[in-house]
């Protein structure tokens, strides 16, 4: 796993979380795992856990939704919607509204449970064209930023590892476009 | 007040609210009634209560901020962002979002203060072109809808006065465009 630098877009180091890393595959085909259930169940999750549905309505206000999986057959739903869509550069999402934008109900507070996500949050993933050294095809710079509503949140994504989850899930995304599609 | 009917895009009777109107002003002022803040403060809010502030970022993610205010002079922000936007065609926002996507904080939990907007919901106002009888002109059929986390913050926007309350403010609105900008 290469180094990671914070993101330029950043808003609030107590609220936020985020990495950017440059990878070697064109930015095309990581929109593409991103938004293409078939291609993205592969590598969201870092192994042994993986995800065992998936369902994209790439449009504002469309469903995300996975359903991951532990290593003992335990299954975790998530479901959130799509914000904003930029074809190939910008993808955002929150878990803090449902398909159709509804406000996700107040009674989903925190539990002691840590291995399910009961924080709110908006996730960003934004890609552009980056040049690799040593070859002619570009890569891409791809900008992870995770917004959340207080602080309690920001540290429990921090404490669950979120930097080394997400990037495993890049690594794994990276490994799976060098196979090929 | 002319009669109203439900919108047909209405989601769930028992989550949401909305209405559906022909109003004889045209489509594009009624959009930037809606969306310049100068021209939103005069009816946004039913006499005697005033809107005192405005802010408008007119983009996925941008503040839609306002201060409405009693008639003893309390004042009350509402904070949200946007969430989608069609000029002169659809507005969407929520204030379980504040500016940036981000989530609000759950400890915003209702209280028994019914001055105040503790629920959180979505809002879509959808405006599209409408024959007016005995009018060359075209009019414009103003559609709102309004989808809630539970049944619980549904009925308590209905208790509110929602249907009452946004038919009045729309009122206000065709009163001001029809004396003139």
């Amino acid at each position: 796993m290469t180094a990671m630098n914070p993101p330029p877009t950043l808003l609030n180091p107590l609220l936020d979380l985020g990495f950017s890393r440059v990878v070697d595959v064109p930015r095309a085909l990581v929109w593409r795992a991103w938004t293409e259930p078939a291609l993205l169940m592969p590598w969201f999750c870092p192994k042994p856990w993986s995800v065992v549905d998936a369902e994209i309505d790439l449009r504002p206000g469309g469903v995300f939704r996975t359903t991951m999986q532990s290593p003992e057959g335990q299954q975790f739903p998530n479901s959130g919607c799509f914000l904003e869509i930029v074809p190939g550069q910008k993808l955002v999402w929150t878990n803090a509204l449902l398909p159709g934008f509804r406000p996700i109900a107040i009674a989903a507070l925190p539990t002691a449970d840590s291995s399910t996500v009961d924080f709110k949050f908006t996730a960003s993933i934004e890609l552009a064209d980056a040049a690799i050294s040593g070859s002619s095809q570009l890569g891409t710079r791809y900008t992870a930023t995770v917004v959340h509503a207080d602080a309690a949140g920001c540290q429990q994504h921090a404490a669950m590892g979120f930097e080394q989850g997400w990037g495993i899930a890049l690594d794994q995304l990276v490994a799976m476009l060098k196979k090929g599609l």
